[in-house]
């Protein structure tokens, strides 16, 4: 960045609002993957017509600009890859307005989701989407990775919550599109367009998002098995069994390991596999779906099979579940994460696949995830101080990939692309679409400074 | 159509498949609109290599091509309003394949929706989307209009349900979207970028749509109301209740005694509006729920309140409901049609608005439709032999079309914009957002020959 760009980014940030400290930059250069890339300067998003000015002022000093929220991402969607801005959108944090009879709120990127989830249970309503990472991440992040979580079974993920969105271009126009219509089809959708575009096509400033109505009660079921194979047979009944459970989660037995030595939680020692599964709605259906949910999960083989007796041990199983992720870390010096996804009756193959690789290629994957979507967090851990080890690890991916492509999967269920699996995606896209993709790039940002090097590979208009 | 095109034209399509005669063009000259444009000739698409050839034969020759289902849509999206080829897709109507383990059908674009429900039916499946006209729309016109119905206010629009996609670009070439995943986040969501895009993109010509397990109870609960208040108060207690049902609809007066005098079902005379709301899920929950809803409703004022005693029963009201817009085109020589949405908290204030609209002009103007998600369907009744009726009529629009954007609305919550509602579009939709669908319509169609002068208004790429 020039002197010229400097100062021009000062002027439209506002100065107090720009950070070219060593410290700051620093402080803006990872994420949850791990890299670091420190970025020239920080901006503090303050509103959308000083977003406007930041952006404007990027392109016409051809200045790369990185939105960022928690930087909780798994693929390095927030990361400056490619230098220049990294604008912090945690400032714009106003939930700006939860409104009942239009079962909507209305809502700054920057809102912690979990902020939001207590805000609309308040007013007894309910936002779905539940990333595990959903203490401390950002709906603008979830907006732009698309994020799942563990209700995505019965609530889908959150572009099925997203009504409308005020967003800015690259070159500082604001647009907005949908609104707070339940139901709209005038125009192309350009609203589920940015959502899961990693913030490489706009940055979204504003959203409306879609409320429920709270459902009136919970239960969670738990089973542990002695066999991988029974817990798969177990999830197949459940979900073929007419109940449409919030979540139906899965763990093996090295994530369950890693769990109890990470968070102490007293899980059953020497198991396989285990399954989590939550019902919600009326009282009556939550009662009678547990106790089948039970029975299923016992004649596939589950014992103990429990099912928790109020919501302090539901929360603590659940709370074993989120700290899936974060116990895996303490496993290993280091791990590549993927998040795979499959057609739902390939999902018992699957895990089969990723076993087999793990004993190849001597490495310890452990795999924990939503079962009930056919989506699976796969976790190969590695020592890169050991001979060839880190080889290994990439070998496991691509042969995991491969795997998942065949079965007509998906390289990524919900974490993105980023630059993470960008080497990737060109096995899995249609070339053509790919090339469309593209088009839809140049539409919005033919500058090329936003967010580049994420999402879609190939030839960059390189900032 | 020069002579150089109409032979390459039989060359791509096969001789058999293109029919230039007086009376194929006559047969494929209006849409459910009432409005006419004989297309220049007319091919019968057999597979997706042939489609490939006609469309770049079209592209080459720049002939306007228009994609066909079932000519069922209320917008004109099905009209050769710029000549050219009407493409019909009614032959390709099979169904590929139903996973149920997977959770997936594979479809091509002819096949009729209620086809589709009712062979996942019998594998224990359900396709919810559900547009009243479901016994003869087809897949391909409920994805390019990205069709609502009956059922959204709980299970969602066709977007919803569409999880990959297979078409063709106007130059030929083939591609394919997203896949059987449940959840995917690699690449743009370029699948639901084609669903609603009105056939001015691509022509699909397989989708990979979900499907839920069948819900294994259901009620149905009328209620008929003296006063239009009364109705609105019900539909609002319903929705704020925690119930979410399958559908909430609307009919006021007229439309209750143009389905009676349509359909003689028997319906109570001198009714102001009644609401039909339609529980479903496990037998206890459905049985509470209809009691709870009978309650909420004659609460509000609802006089007689009736449960449905069986199946029978509750199909003879949803034959009522389905027949209003039929019934409709009974009572008078000829009628607007739109379906305007609110935000759900204004519906009650929409309703009022259009009936003072109608007194303003001096027009009858009957009001059903989704009461559950704002989305209601406004017919302008009118005769054109009867001087100034067709302005005050087309006024009506411009009057209740500025209401329903005041309050935050949309100009159309499941028909799609076709060519009837592409002088207002321009009202709704943001500029800067416009434009932007322009650059996309650019990317996917270049030469502008697919289905031209619909969705988007303004700079067509002139075929």
């Amino acid at each position: 960045m020039d002197k010229a760009a400097r100062e021009a980014l000062a002027r439209a940030a506002g100065p107090a609002n720009l950070d070219a400290s060593k410290a700051g930059r620093e402080a803006y250069s990872y994420d949850a993957t791990g890299h670091r890339h420190p970025p020239e300067a920080v901006v503090r998003a303050v509103d959308t017509e000083q977003v406007a000015r930041v952006l404007a002022a990027c392109t016409a000093h051809r200045v790369p600009l990185v939105p960022r929220g928690a930087g909780s991402g798994l693929t390095g969607g927030a990361l400056a890859v490619a230098g220049g801005v990294v604008l912090d959108m945690a400032g714009l944090s106003r939930i700006v307005e939860i409104r009942p009879a239009d079962q909507v709120a209305v809502v700054e990127p920057g809102v912690v989701t979990a902020d939001l989830q207590a805000a609309a249970e308040v007013r007894g309503m309910f936002y779905p989407p539940d990333p595990a990472s959903v203490g401390f991440c950002t709906v603008g992040g979830n907006l732009a990775e698309n994020a799942g979580g563990l209700r995505a079974v019965k609530y889908g993920v959150t572009r099925d919550y997203v009504l409308g969105i005020t967003a800015v271009l690259p070159d500082g126009r604001v647009f907005t599109t949908g609104g707070a219509n339940l139901k709209s089809v005038v125009g192309y959708d350009l609203t589920r367009l940015l959502v899961g575009s990693e913030g490489t096509l706009a940055v979204i400033t504003r959203a409306v998002l879609r409320l429920l109505p709270l459902p009136e009660a919970k239960a969670t079921v738990s089973a542990f098995f002695g066999r991988l194979d029974g817990a798969a047979d177990g999830v197949r009944a459940v979900m073929a069994s007419g109940i449409r459970p919030v979540a139906c989660e899965f763990m093996d037995g090295p994530s369950l390991r890693a769990v109890e030595s990470y968070a102490g939680l007293g899980l059953p020692e020497g198991a396989a596999a285990m399954i989590l599964v939550e019902m919600d709605g009326p009282p009556e259906v939550v009662e009678r779906q547990a106790g089948q949910a039970a029975r299923l999960l016992a004649e596939a083989g589950g014992e103990p099979v429990h099912r928790a007796a109020d919501r302090a041990e539901a929360e603590r199983l659940w709370k074993a579940r989120r700290a899936a992720g974060p116990a895996l870390f303490g496993m290993a010096p280091a791990k590549l994460n993927e998040d795979v996804a499959v057609p739902l009756g390939s999902l018992a193959a699957m895990v089969e696949r990723i076993h087999q690789v793990a004993e190849r290629r001597g490495l310890d994957i452990p795999v924990f995830g939503h079962a009930g979507d056919g989506n699976l967090h796969v976790n190969i851990l590695f020592d890169p101080a050991r001979e060839g080890a880190e080889h290994q690890a990439h070998q496991a991916v691509s042969d995991i990939f491969a795997g998942v492509l065949k079965m007509g999967g998906t390289l990524s269920g919900e974490h993105g692309v980023g630059t993470a699996k960008l080497g990737y995606v060109g096995a899995e896209l249609d070339p053509v679409a790919l090339g469309l993709m593209r088009g839809i790039k140049q539409v919005f940002d033919p500058a090329g400074i936003l967010n580049p090097h994420k999402s879609l590979p190939g030839p960059e208009v390189a900032a």
